[in-house]
């Protein structure tokens, strides 16, 4: 019985030897991030815009201008860059494809961009999910 | 000694139960790429250059046009958009960050890119990479 139990003991375990494996990034979660984005941004709150970024030092914005390596350089960029609401217009994303990464707590994410506004601006972006403690964030945005 | 044998065993399998943990895609290896990728298009070939691109249909690649989505599809880009040796010029990558993502087995990689010929261009680039059984592969580009 000693060994039977240490064998369901060592069964039981192994899930715990390994990096956890989470569900794989899903469609449904980024569009649920740049939805709230999105909302965040039509009412002039770039802070909250900014929650669905990684608040690290490390993180990546790459914009007209070249790379941001920070989340507060990044809003700092945000602010500098829409001062205002006319500046801000209304935003609309429109999400093309999303791609997991191996390990399944990472994906790629692309899709267009829109500024309503009088002079209106659009392109795509590119960004990396991680599937992290506080929850998924983008830890970098190629935006063009 | 069964018991023992068998906690042995257990011990030995907790790595086989787990997805293999490899090394993080390190700057070396990006390094590396990116200079046989300037190399092959020195020689005015696509074909190598594009070795350093997952060979896959769901290879992403957003430039100037939007999103281009596999790899023969890249490479007819890469060849409509420079057709002979003016149009490609001499390459040159600045890699500027290299940043692990969870599980080790993905990154991306940050830099500029840089064509010297009669109408230079410029640009910065995101590229995710990931280890992949063939090799360290760019599954997809953001260059602007």
């Amino acid at each position: 019985m000693a060994t039977v139990h240490l064998l369901a003991l060592c069964l039981a375990a192994l899930p715990l030897g390994c990096a956890s494996a989470p569900a794989p990034v899903s469609t449904t979660e980024v569009q649920a991030l740049l939805d709230a984005q999105r909302a965040a941004w039509d009412q002039g709150d770039l802070e909250a815009f900014m929650a669905g970024y990684w608040r690290s030092p490390q993180l990546g914005f790459v914009g007209s201008t070249g790379l941001t390596t920070g989340f507060d350089e990044t809003l700092a960029r945000y602010r500098a860059a829409y001062p205002d609401a006319a500046a801000r217009g209304t935003l609309t994303f429109e999400l093309v494809r999303v791609t997991p990464l191996a390990g399944g707590r990472a994906a790629v994410a692309v899709g267009r961009w829109h500024l309503a506004r009088a002079e209106p601006a659009s392109g795509w972006f590119s960004i990396v999910l991680e599937r992290r403690p506080e929850g998924l964030r983008i830890v970098h945005d190629h935006s063009s």
